[in-house]
């Protein structure tokens, strides 16, 4: 009997790219040794989003690119077309990569009627077509709970903690918090630098003496510390340059923020250039226009992250000290 | 046994609006005898966008109108969130209103690798939760098709001939189709006109003298005649000027315009304005501001129509003629 | 750790067909170089269809063919049975090969409390366990918008038009749409036989002249030409037979028609053998039983077509020049 | 604040027939006090089939009363395009009545590589959109399963039981099954008819000899008595016809068939006319054309259980006694 | 035409409840002035569950309350059971009710191939057919988000304020948070007892000498103070008991303790009691059974909150308060 | 171009165990050849399951094997947690294997508001991702529709005939079944023992006096023969016990007791120990504790059937008859 032809089972990695954050994308695809999978893309006259795949994604395993930054509407609509093109197209399998994921500080209602608009995106990739998530640092990670399927999701902090270990007196260091609720964030920070102290800001008023008007204050030990302030994102930058204010105040010898996400919505770049830093760290998760870039901003790649990961997720690898808590 | 409480039964109509065109909603809610339900809805620094209703909804009959107008992306995504709100916050059932639905023109793949945008468009408002929607003449009927539950489909012709009725002789009008696609409506106009004469324009190229350079002609007579060019939408204008010109140059003594959805993006204002249409009509399905007006532009309000339907749609009613082939 | 065990990845084609059309099948399996799964098919003395393969499907890509003839809900509802077996039998994937689709002109409300006949089809294929759907010409693209999933849209143009093109002087061929609905695709033909002329026919009244009796009239220039009367589906046969009618009488030397689908339900055998032209040809895409011929029926085999396709699926080519609009 | 505007609440029933059985609808009508919905159905001429309710169903609590009899896949894609209609028609609720379910017997793979044909019907009434199927006597209790929604079991005992009960001799008669399956429900008879004395037929080779020739034989004393002998359903009326047979050889006085559907494929009228049996009953669950009847058919009507079965549904009732196992 | 019978539209309200706690449906009911609708539950000899409805819930709103204690899967199960069963049954509305929400603890991957198992409790409640929860005090909010569908929040704080508000001298209170990752929570209960002065417990090696040993130590001014120490659940009373501990060593006059949630768990009863506490206070969203129970317990009874949400739910209702963040 | 890179497309099959049952899996594991995945399984304090696997599933083919024994809740809560966590792991296919099938027995409504458990088991293995479902002797054949899949079911009788045939003297040996409903298994019993003689037990109340008290009693030849009684499962083995005394007060010689599934709830053991069968057989479908063991017990391996079933199903292999109905 000869109905059966065997097919050669071969299977294609691919990577595209949306108009959000191309630089990654190129950045990733060289970590990778391929080349992006050229797109057309663009806005009709009524802004109405327009994708297709220039070549076959047929069979492929295909990773979809897109960083949610402003505009996130825009961007996310477009990574949904693309996602539809590739399930469309044949795909075997569809990978929506987000190295920042829209709307996860909405994941719950604080108060009734609102959405949770963290579940909706998530629920949105589902249904145009996506089998799976790749994401860094999910504010919180109960968002991998949204997705009906697996997320992986990966952990920028080697990646900062490398590049500060070069620049702070690890004999003289401690990590600091801005606020109450990234202590074990921080705590992390202290182990990876090696057991340094940890300190966190917050507003007396809420702690201590309600009844007075605000003033933020250091708990823990900072005085003729090089300090080290973590966080997940930087937005509009208020309550990280707040922090390094009372950091000097509190005897901080000097201060070095950290964080993996740069959203740097206005007025973040003034507020940071400003504020006293000697260093701002961020990643590139999110683009960094040359209007948001100011001196003392470094900007570390996360390309190499998401290219391992990647090849990870495409060989069925077991190598997870990159996902966050060794998955 | 007394473990059954009977309930009221009564139900609440309830109408909010997103911020792509209030507006109409106004109007909407005047005609209906109603209050808008107040909406908080705005933009976060890093453009993410933040919805949610000012007071209850729980129990309600809530319809939520956004018109897809530019920038597109952001409006349908602070309905789906609406739609989500709405949902979560416990409504009865949830209308998605979309005088205008977006991506209607991406149907279909024209070619390989690309998506079906409308059918994703119809499958996120689903999964945001929408039991129903209600729109105004799609550009294709297919996309009803694309929505899993009702559509409620309203046909915009009888308020653009019973206005266009009063600006014609009607003893010397033809009704005019900008490209062979569109006859069949055009047949409509001229049988709601008293069975005046019909045209349309097309290529020439493209019908008989292929090899040639392509001229534009109109097909049918309109020599000394009133003309009404028809179409759905008038996007960037250019075929509509087109086909005013060539109209003019068969001796047609004057043209009217009228299209349902005036989407009107640049240059359409201008090249309407100088095209030599002695009125272009549209409705008001899509806001149309101030920069977009011109003299010679006269926009008619839809919501009479929408509202009816609305009342229609909550009382169960049988009037069916306001609906695309009396529904 | 010796846990994991490599399986051989390799994986089968698999080409099984209901009772509806077994021509095409074994045609399409001959070009593939494999045999037909045997299935064993059969109605109960109730009129209930039985199917069962005959020889396992585990993890094959099974294509399931079978073509919407005539009696329609009968062949539509083996398919979904076999669709159904293939899924609970553990195929790896099952493409669904409808040459023909269903009640494809259904595919919109075109008045209230109808169906949407397309759609319902669409899923009802997708509900017994299609994952993807193989079609030839659709009534109207947007169908492919009705799956949600992958639609692997073939065009027979090419198959059509080399025939035609060894039948017809091409110094002297005009194409010929039967009606205004049709002339986008009567373009694509003209260009294919070289730029010739083009020309439609179309209901006079409902053009120019509504308040007279209907006459249909040729647009375009015909008059001693070859001319080539295009349409997608042959029904019964009224239109066509009424078009070659004109023709002649607008001064054409001769017609011959091309169609994709024959449906020929009665009474168009008779018609067409009687309408005029010398020879009309379509494809095999629906079975054509010997009452339905005619002396002047020329039926191609699509099954190369057919076979090239689901090879292209089956090895993730991206020979892309058999889909519609080059997928 | 008056954007509430209360709504009636008021609720309508409507009732809806497909081709397949308009005698049972109408019946059912009058049960209720109620016309039937006009419904247009009919044919194309490439067999595809067409329906539209005449009036609308907006809001309505719809029944869709559709028994499945031959041609089976025609009547049963009917019945889904009329679901499909009523959703898409805005109904509040859509419940198929199928008073014959298609495809009861195939509820499971009695080999590999078959379908499990009757969850397949149970998926695609959900997936046009039925909220609840209303059926009578289901071949197999676990078909209930089969359907992802309430389903009304309708027990049509006590139709048949009332009338057998006025034709034969209580105080002489005995219960028979016609195989060991059916045994349960032989005994619920006996029961009802007041403790009669219960006996069954099975083939001797199948229970203790299994090396001779097959050969049937009455288990259970039948001697001399009025015999009831009971099936849930008569097909080709093989079984029933060898059953009365050896009851009679076994000595019994008279023999009357009572079974639920009356399915009557051929040869059945002729073999159940020939058979010896005194009187044969099934009630019109199927439509029993003429050709199908014979001088010893008797056929009870269901209309007044379906009826009673539609109208606790609609009125959210608690008489259950009609239900099967009371519920 | 008489084809609509108007229903009545009456709703009724239904509650029942598993076995985990009977008690608080009972108290529910009371303060709902109806009697639980009778369920019959237990379990086979195989331990498999069997529940059943004993009256009619067609039609109804129905309420089924089960709080998940111990044994968790058993009450889950039996839950889920009654879900599926008022499904069938043909109920107007499902809505869980789960005081105390199964496996919350469980909402995210705090390692690689961990479950999400509060998703998955979620995904099962509406799978089997629920299309509401109602629960109090959810361990993170985002579990709002994994159910698809609304989710009333309620919001127990009142309850326990109103209380504790009589049981200490509102001038000389401070509010103790165990651990940092609860401080919000005791941010409100500050500002609901008046502005009074708030601490919390950390394990200092955590926060400013790492390399020493682990010491517990309050952060906040306590000495002298009446303390009241708040959680959401107490489970083996383990950091409860050791806070309470270091507030005594740091000068607290007295320690109250409030959580939502008495879980209980061995050993919490006798290390609550021995703990130095003066009031232990939970409310009986689990049960409380009377080995768990010692003298300076007290419970709260949460039902009046539930009745009320219940009500609200039924009614449509717009008061708010009551819900987490007023819904 | 080089943007493909081929992956391996090398599969991996991986074999996972939760707590119920794991000797089976350890035996299913050695025949297979393989070693288990190492799982980390336990309770918490408040009974909420947690299980994590300890090494990666990524892109495996994952078996994971519990027995529903007691406690049935806790082990079936426990397969569904694996199964999600495999989801969300990323395995490439999850098959679910259940050796005994948990609520097989509720597989319909026997009465009003019951659930239908069997069917919400296969639902909620589905919701929680398993792509396929694995068990041996499912109690009805129809529960193979209730899961969305494919369902491979085994087929243990040859395991069991294999061994019975050198138990008793097979030119005297009788099969007996314990009630009507199990007959046609053992005709399938009396052809694989070469033909012998079949009987069954029967309450003579239900069949032929039902005025009089219950008499069981055996239809058949069972003088002086072995006689193999067998069933499906044995519960807590009263109809078994019963059966075996009318055997030999029917003159039976001896009796085997066969079945597949052992549940052996309370006091099967003491029951079956003194009901006077010579020997109780049954396969290790649920684990067999040594409280549950009596002298006359044979517990025979299920495993090799298992794992042929796993590879085969691994493999996509044909080999067919070990599956029920040769699948």
């Amino acid at each position: 009997m000869n109905n059966f032809i065997p097919g050669t089972g071969e299977r294609t990695l691919v990577l595209a790219s949306g108009r959000a954050h191309p630089e990654l994308a190129e950045a990733v695809a060289k970590e990778l040794g391929i080349e992006l999978l050229p797109v057309s893309a663009y806005d009709f006259a009524n802004s109405e989003t327009y994708v297709r795949f220039s070549e076959s994604v047929r069979g492929s395993d295909i990773f979809l690119l897109q960083s949610h930054t402003a505009p996130v509407n825009q961007w996310l609509m477009e990574q949904l077309l693309m996602v539809d093109a590739a399930k469309r197209g044949s795909a075997r399998s569809v990978t929506a990569v987000a190295p920042f994921f829209a709307y996860a500080r909405q994941d719950k209602k604080s108060r009734g009627r609102e959405p949770i608009s963290a579940r909706l995106v998530a629920d949105m990739l589902k249904t145009a077509g996506a089998d799976r998530v790749l994401s860094v640092d999910l504010h919180t990670p109960q968002i991998q709970g949204f997705f009906d399927g697996p997320v992986d999701h990966l952990w920028a902090m080697p990646v900062l903690v490398d590049y500060v270990r070069t620049r702070v007196d690890l004999s003289n260091v401690a990590v600091v918090s801005p606020d109450a609720g990234r202590i074990r964030v921080a705590e992390q920070w202290a182990a990876k630098l090696g057991g340094c102290p940890l300190a966190f800001v917050h507003k007396t008023r809420d702690v201590t003496r309600p009844n007075q008007a605000v003033a933020n204050r250091v708990v823990g030990d900072v005085e003729g510390r090089d300090c080290v302030l973590v966080d997940d994102l930087i937005d509009t930058g208020g309550t990280i340059a707040e922090a390094v204010k009372v950091i000097k105040e509190a005897g901080g010898r000097s201060v070095v923020v950290a964080a993996t996400h740069g959203v740097l919505s206005d007025p973040a770049p003034q507020r940071l250039a400003e504020c006293g830093a000697s260093e701002v760290v961020v990643t590139d998760t999110l683009p960094i226009s040359s209007d948001k870039r100011f001196d003392s901003l470094t900007v570390l790649s996360i390309a190499p992250l998401v290219a391992r990961a990647i090849r990870e997720v495409f060989d069925d690898g077991s190598v997870t000290s990159l996902f966050d808590g060794n998955a």
